[in-house]
């Protein structure tokens, strides 16, 4: 696989969040040359959160996991996850393979298995060889370190090309507290939300009912606002682990929900960076809908449309097919009030092209890698940013070859 | 343009429709070497009827051909129509460029104004060069022939690779009553509509009111079905011709209705057949959905989905990708009474793949042109079917291409 020309040119450093330990291992579920499974293990009294995929086909792990989020939080608790095989549509199979694994690392790492949230990602529909998962287990518990969350981003991926890391540090009364994420994904990535798994850890002090709620919250403006194709996967998961190390209450910090949010944020954006094929990150800012809805539906219109996104692939600055993307959402549109600028050109106003708009201006904007699509619709206040991808010759390549 | 390798081996035989004439010419609005504007000339008291885009940002014909509708039928009755520039997204200049267009032909043809419908089809967002159209009306009026339907298809096409026809006749009341179409589209196809322009004219008598009734109800289980691209025109247009000249009603006639949609769905499918790079024809059945709206909409979401279309591409039978398309429609579905079959071949049923079913006979079955996509949900009696087609290298190339 070809790293991602969108790529960042390196795995950041991450601070290391007092009260969580990695560890990564290969057990050949698939890939036989690299880790693909992790763990992480949280000290007692960590609050666990999660967000999951709407699927009405959502995978065994997944359904577990929404099963235990809220419960007790005295002992510690277990991310566990492997890559190569999803778990999904594999019937009470799929449930057997969770409970095995969850009985088997409760009995390893010394916790209840109501505190094991595992997760699966890769192909839908092959029997997990959960056995192999299992064998590796005291591997886990064997090489665990505070430091090892970069094995931990590297073992969860799938068709990515490059490992997802994000961090932040604020300062509440005078403490530091610390942030860091992790997340895969690259293809069936849409709202609600991609084939995509994403770990935040931190040492904030806060109850799992608030953190839930703000977990929730965020993940409406982060991640259910990125599109790469508009499949939406069976496993995707989200979860936030507060260890509250830091001996700092964070609720209803507006400190802390920014640092989360930049890390949340930063995250999908690198998910978008890494779809498949993608040669263009692009943001679409929508603004002056009949309401915040509505801006969400232009700008998804718009970031789904594969004739625009063949066109931005093309460096086409076809904007008449942003013109269609706009009508057919089914939003309030008028097509004199409608305003289309690129970055800061005005491309059309007044139900027209701009008569200051030239093509070879537009064309030179789109040779940018970084793109801004800005829509004014003229009618509310409503507002909303997406964050997609081209789509490109690579992403045919990669999804129309036998599975892989 | 390569032909596509869906396509018929020729243009069909179409009837003569009495009372109808037609006439094409090279108006050069943008292709230089054949022709760009077509005519169709109706008898008086002929009945139109016709079906449009529900875009927010429709084109100027499309507003026009809509308000005209319903109007008086005493006069003949003319369509006229250009490829090349969609006079779509072109502020006052639109209006004015149909109005000119309107008052020409009214005068070379001897009507009022309110019997001219105009379509346009092409590029979004560039002025219309209205008088290059205007100088060829008396042309198209001295070539008027009742046998030119195939040149009129022709002179519509944009991205098409083969013009598309279909005809039927059915015998009312011991008297034969024949219906004959013309379409174009390839890209941007989506219900509500496609890029498309759909012309059909018989000689059957029916009145306006109900012709109207008869052609949207009819609509929905054809042109509504098909999608290529999920992306949906600003310019769709699809209208009807009753001449009346055979002298049959079929008013509320089950063996008319049945013909008209023949007519109808035979014209669908061909748009999708010269989808743009398609390379196989794909009909999704959905049935023991919650309700026909659903079964729909889990067809859509299985035609719309690139990680099912690529998967189609590359011949792989991938089903996980299909689970996911029903799981993430947003319809009831429940893993454990979903069943899949390719053609007869059952692949997933009671949650999990069937036990006879290989891969190699899923990788076999893929290998067609034609592909059926079964999907029996297990809740209740809901039943819709979809036409769509693959995603290909040939889509991405045709669509990033700069502006062609």
């Amino acid at each position: 696989m070809t790293l991602s020309p969108l790529a960042p040119d390196r795995f950041p450093d991450l601070p290391v969040i007092k009260g969580v330990r990695f560890a990564a291992v290969s057990a050949e579920v698939k890939y036989k040359d690299r880790d693909d499974v992790m763990v992480a293990v949280m000290a007692p009294e960590t609050a666990i959160a999660g967000v999951f995929t709407k699927s009405a086909t959502r995978s065994a792990p997944v359904l577990d996991c929404q099963a235990k989020l809220g419960g007790e939080i005295f002992a510690p608790a277990v991310f566990l996850v492997n890559s190569g095989n999803s778990n999904a549509f594999t019937g009470s199979a799929g449930e057997r393979s969770v409970e095995e694994i969850c009985a088997s690392a409760a009995a390893v790492f010394d916790v209840p298995q109501t505190r094991i949230f595992t997760a699966s990602t890769g192909v839908i529909g092959e029997r997990l060889p959960h056995g192999q998962i299992i064998n590796k287990i005291s591997d886990l518990d064997a090489r665990l370190s505070p430091s090892s969350i970069e094995s931990a981003a590297r073992a969860i991926m799938t068709t990515d090309t490059f490992p997802k890391g994000a961090s932040a540090e604020v300062i509440i009364d005078g403490k530091p507290v610390r942030i860091a994420g992790i997340a895969k994904g690259s293809g069936m990535i849409a709202p609600d939300m991609a084939t995509m798994l994403v770990y935040i850890f931190t040492d904030a002090e806060i109850a799992q009912p608030d953190l839930q709620v703000l977990l929730g919250t965020l993940t409406d403006s982060t991640f259910n606002c990125i599109t790469v194709d508009s499949d939406t996967s069976t496993s995707d998961t989200l979860m936030c682990a507060a260890t509250g190390a830091s001996g700092v209450d964070v609720t209803d910090s507006a400190g802390f929900t920014q640092a989360l949010r930049g890390v949340m944020l930063d995250l999908a954006h690198q998910v978008v960076r890494d779809g498949e094929g993608a040669t263009k990150f692009v943001e679409i800012r929508v603004s002056g809908a009949a309401s915040d809805a509505e801006a969400r539906t232009v700008g998804l219109s718009i970031a789904n449309s594969p004739l625009v996104k063949t066109a931005i692939a093309g460096e086409d600055p076809n904007w008449g097919r942003i013109v269609m993307a706009v009508g057919k959402s089914g939003a309030q549109a008028n097509r004199d009030k409608l305003t289309i600028r690129f970055g800061d050109i005005v491309v059309a106003e007044n139900g027209w092209v701009s008569s200051d708009y030239s093509e070879d201006l537009g064309a030179e904007y789109m040779k940018q890698q970084n793109l801004a699509i800005n829509v004014d619709l003229g009618i509310g206040g409503g507002l909303g940013t997406i964050w997609t991808c081209d789509l490109t010759h690579g992403y045919i390549t990669i999804n129309a070859d036998y599975r892989s």
